[in-house]
Parts: C-alpha cells; sequence; structure tokens
C-alpha cells in the first residue's frame, strides 16, 4: 500500500486512468525507479498506418484531466475521431509512481526516499510506453504547456525521428534562471513548514500550512497583475479576492502531496535540453527536426515571451505564435472563452502543415 | 532601552541622521504613538524664500542611506547646493519609531503590540515635523520611489497647496490587488517561522529562516526575468546567482527586523489616496496640483508601468516618463550606470519647470 493513501490522487478526481508498467527506469541522476508505472489515459484510435498519434506530457501540480475537461474533443484540434491521443501524467506528478504511493517494488523510494527525476527521465520513459505499449514509433505531434512544453522540447530534441510536429504553450526548453528561484520559492514554502517533517509527515494536512503559503506564491506569479487588477477571478464566481484564494487556488493545492509536489518543482528546476549538447542550447535546438509552434502566453510572468522568442529563433522550422490571454500562465486551464479557440487554431494549423 | 538592541539601525549603517519627535501621533487605524520620533537627514541651506525645499521619503527596507549614496549631491538634480533637501525616514523603517526600538514612552507599543500605521500617518507625522521643526510650509517638490512614491502621492492629494512638484518613481497612489498579494506573500514567509514567535522574537537572527525566504521572494519578483538571464550580478563582483543571493539579497535583509518589516509591508499593501474621496482615485488624483512626473521602471514586475500609466491618466499637469532599466524594481538601488542619469534628466526637468 502507498506511503501516504491520499485520495486526490484517484479516478474520483481525475477520471479514468490506466496505470502501465515501463519496467526499471535508470534515473539520470544516478537513481533508480525500480518498476515505473506511468498514468496515461488515451481518446481515438491508432490508425492502420500509426501515423495520427499525439503526445500530451502533462505540467506541475496538473494531470491528464485537464486536457480531457478543456483541450481534448470533437470540434477541437485534439480531435479524438481523427488522432489517436494519449495523455501520459509526469513521474512524481502524484499518478505516476511518485514519492507518495511508491509501494510494492518502489517501496524502498517511498517519501522523502524519492530519487531525483529530470525531465529527460520522464520522455525515455513515455518513449518505452509508445514502443512497446501502444506500437507508436512515430508521434505526429507532442504538445504540452509550462512542464509539459519542457518535456515536449525534450522530446523533439532526444529523439528528432520520432517528433513530426511540436507544440509548447507557455514552456522553454531550457528553463530560466528566474524560473529556477520562483521554483525554488515554492520549494521553501513547503519545506520549511515544521509538519513537513524532512519529507517524512503522516499527511497532507500536516503541511496545510506550507502547501497555502505555496498557493499564495502562485497567486502572484501564476496570474498577471492584470487578472488581479480587472478582478477577473469574478468570472469564477467569487466576490472578492480573498474568497477566490480560499475557494480556489488554496484548495487546488492543499489537497495535493507534497513530496510529489517537490519532485516535479525539483524536475522543472533543471529542464534543459543543452545536457544534451554540453550546454549548447543552440545546437540543442538546432537538432529539432519537428515543424514547431512556439505559443507563449501574452502575460505570463515567468515563461515570458521574451524567453520563448529567443529560443523560437534558435529552432530550424518552428514559428512563435503569441496567445494572448490577461489570465497570464494560469490561462493554460482554459478559463478566458477566447483562450481554447487560440489554441485551436494553432494546432489545427500546424497538425495541417505537410511533414 | 530599545526592545530589540540591533545594531544594524545605526549611524554606523546608515551614516548620520538626527531623531526628531513629532509628539504623540494619532493613527488612522485608531492606535496611538505616544512620542513618535522621525529619524531625518538634511543636505544644504533653506532659503530666505524657503522656497528651496524638497522632501524625500523612503521605501520599504529602506532608509535615507541610498539617497546620500546614490541621488543626491552636486552635478545631480537633487543639488545640496541649490536646495535644502531632507529625507524622513518611514515610521517602522527601524531608524524612525518602529515596532524594534519602541522603548521610553513608547514602551507600551515595542514589538507585537506596534499598532497598524498607514501611508497617511507617515504623511501628517512629516508635514509636522516640516512645520514645526524646520519652518518649511510648502515644498518645491516631493520625491520618493516606491513606498516613498506613495508617500509622495499622499502628499500631492492631502497637501495639495504644500506640493509645488512631485516625482514618483516605480509606485503607484493606490497599491494594486497584485501588489497586495506580493506583500502577503513577504509577510507570511517571515510570520511562519516558528522563530517569529508571534512577533515576540528576541533577535532577528531568530527568524533567519523566514528572512532568508522573503529575501527569495524578493529574488523572484525584485528584479526582472532578464536580470536573471542576463546575469546582471555579474556586474556586482559575483560569480553565480546563488554567491548573489548569498552574498547580497539575503544579508540585505536578514540583518533587519522582522516587525519592522511587517509594520512596513502592512502600509504598503494599503497606500490608496482614494481613501480621501470615498474610494473613488479619479477624484482622489484630481485634486493634485503639482507638477507631476510619473516615472515607472520599465521592467518593474509589481509596480507595473501599465498600472502607472493608468494613474497617470488621471492626473492634472502630469506627464509619464518610463525609466528604463534591466533590473527592475530594485533598479532603484541605482545600481545599473544608466539609472540615475535618467532620474537627473528627468528631476531636472521638473525643478526647472515654473509653477
Amino acid at each position: 500500500m502507498p506511503a501516504i493513501d491520499n485520495p486526490y490522487y484517484s479516478s474520483a478526481f481525475h477520471g479514468d486512468y490506466e496505470l502501465v508498467s515501463v519496467g526499471r527506469l535508470e534515473l539520470e541522476e544516478g537513481g533508480v525507479i525500480p518498476d515505473c508505472h506511468l498514468a496515461i489515459t488515451t481518446w481515438g484510435q491508432l490508425n492502420e498506418a500509426k501515423d495520427n498519434a499525439i503526445l500530451i506530457p502533462t505540467w506541475f501540480s496538473g494531470s491528464h484531466q485537464i486536457f480531457r475537461d478543456v483541450y481534448v474533443g470533437p470540434g477541437h484540434a485534439l480531435d479524438p475521431d481523427i488522432y489517436f491521443i494519449v495523455a501520459v501524467n509526469q513521474i512524481g506528478g502524484g499518478l505516476s509512481t511518485s514519492p507518495h504511493n511508491a509501494d510494492g517494488a518502489n517501496a524502498e523510494i517511498a517519501m522523502s526516499r524519492f530519487p531525483h527525476v529530470r525531465i529527460g527521465d520522464d520522455v525515455v520513459a513515455q518513449e518505452r510506453l509508445l514502443r512497446e505499449h501502444l506500437g507508436i514509433d512515430r508521434l505526429a505531434l507532442v504538445v504540452g504547456g509550462s512542464m509539459g512544453a519542457q518535456q515536449t522540447y525534450e522530446w523533439a530534441v532526444r529523439f528528432p525521428d520520432k517528433v513530426e510536429r511540436a507544440a509548447s504553450i507557455a514552456g522553454t526548453a531550457q528553463n530560466t534562471p528566474h524560473d529556477f528561484l520562483f521554483a525554488k520559492a515554492l520549494i521553501e514554502a513547503i519545506t520549511s513548514d515544521p509538519g513537513f517533517a524532512g519529507g517524512e509527515y503522516s499527511s497532507n494536512a500536516d503541511v496545510v500550512a506550507g502547501l497555502t503559503r505555496h498557493a499564495g506564491i502562485w497567486a502572484v506569479m501564476g496570474f498577471s497583475t492584470e487578472f488581479w487588477k480587472q478582478e477577473v477571478w469574478r468570472a469564477l464566481g467569487f466576490e472578492t479576492k480573498e474568497a477566490f484564494l480560499a475557494g480556489f487556488l488554496e484548495p487546488y493545492f492543499t489537497v495535493m502531496d507534497p513530496n510529489d509536489l517537490l519532485c516535479q518543482a525539483w524536475k522543472w528546476q533543471r529542464g534543459d535540453v543543452a545536457r544534451h549538447t554540453g550546454g549548447d542550447l543552440a545546437t540543442a535546438l538546432g537538432r529539432i527536426t519537428a515543424t514547431t509552434y512556439v505559443l507563449p502566453i501574452s502575460e505570463d510572468m515567468f515563461f515570458s515571451v521574451r524567453d520563448h522568442e529567443a529560443e523560437q529563433a534558435l529552432i530550424p522550422g518552428s514559428t512563435l505564435h503569441v496567445v494572448d490571454d490577461v489570465l497570464g500562465h494560469l490561462g493554460l486551464f482554459g478559463v478566458a472563452p477566447t483562450f481554447l479557440p487560440q489554441i485551436d487554431q494553432h494546432l489545427g494549423e500546424l497538425l495541417g502543415t505537410k511533414v
């Protein structure tokens, strides 16, 4: 049984998903996951030519569920009537093998003993999953937001022959130092809680104060200054910004597992495709052969448009398309009615390109 | 003797200053400072016409010292050969009456018992100081940055007949909700430290972990994404961003008094000239008769250019001049060699306007 019995990480909250073992996973940082399980959801059917597969990796604190609720469906660019779409939850995200749920063969890496995982480890595990379990050797598209964009870039650089198209939304190929410091502040909000107990708490409820402060820092960086000024949270049914924090942003995070969030944050901090080229970002991005859409969100306070522009200039066959959204980074939730139509337009156009 | 003997708040660190009592100060929120002392520094001489006085209020965590080191001097717009310049440290800033130093008649409000202070209380105390102690009834200029800008606006709205010119650098007349949340995150970094002990610690060293996290959040919001990306900290003699944090930003804050910082942060959160007009910002700013220069910093992540623009449009006789600085808000320290020349140009031009 898992180290922590956290009901949030279940089908009740995330809808149906399947756990698939990809076996022993040797990690880039030297650790091992003895029996790595990936939580996946699929939509649609793989065609005979096996050329209609789309991969969606997940972002920090998110799961496949947001894609089911918002991004995937008939009428959207990510259309299950046309494509075989596979969403894979990231390691440490709480549904795939993670600190709080490591049991059985993974019991030795539960909780504070969970090894450091890199974006590259997720992508290696995903490639194995697709090849060995789903018979997919080539992807029509990899698309992800935030940490999902980090994984998208890792795919395009690491396996250029396997990625026909790539779309990175609100995330960069090489994490910025500012982002590193933002994630550091998030991490320290959690680890400084006495209830965290060095990662050996008995329930996420022990760390509710730290998780709440973590939510408070997201409030500052996750949305835009203008989101707060225009009181956009009113559209979500709240009367005050305090009610929005207490009724939405804080409960969103306080149900989550602290060690799981830390595993993801550590990974996010170090996303960097230039690991493959001795630190040379231009050479790494130059490897990309996928037709690539770079899709920053206009008001994003930490994955800034400027940082996307700098990388896009280094990616052959790429184009930049700024997604206009006053919500900032957390526009990824698709709350603004104008958000998904922009995503659909860009992804539809990208999927229509010949490769 | 003060509740806390903190050597940082002394002439050894801040240069010469004078403590002037303005007596009993009834506060806007209902509390009282029995014997309010303001720490002030002056440069130059008041002329016979008494029309060459300039007031500089201070910002969060700052003192008069930065103005002595960077902004004031022969050859600068703030020239002591021409002007009588008075820098007044804000209440709670550590040099004027503050939680950590409240003693004698103020002993009853020491530490956690310190009352809530508003920007308006500072301005009332400053007006009394200027009138009763320095014989100044009218100011040629009020100029301040950040919380100093908040005080500048309060002066211009509250005492329009006393302010001929106003210059607000990187600060707004009505604090934004985003800023409120940023300051909230800063506050919680401190108060969540078990060593804070509800404000009854025995030394700031008891709260070093919280003060360090507070510095870490400043690292994210105080500079710009581009400051970190361009590694501008190298110009300050550091080899890594970690060394810059450990050698500059963290020690900058960890020597300070937690209750003093909290007093200032609470005040900052609630800066709002529309208190005078039942919440109507346009009417409040419409009261301003000073010739006003609104001077946002281009890369400021929390006192954004956009927020300045919105207010400037409501101020009669005002103009907007964006100060270009990759450092962002903490460009106020004047580290970039291009910063002060821009300030000097704008203030020189403003001081040259006929009133």
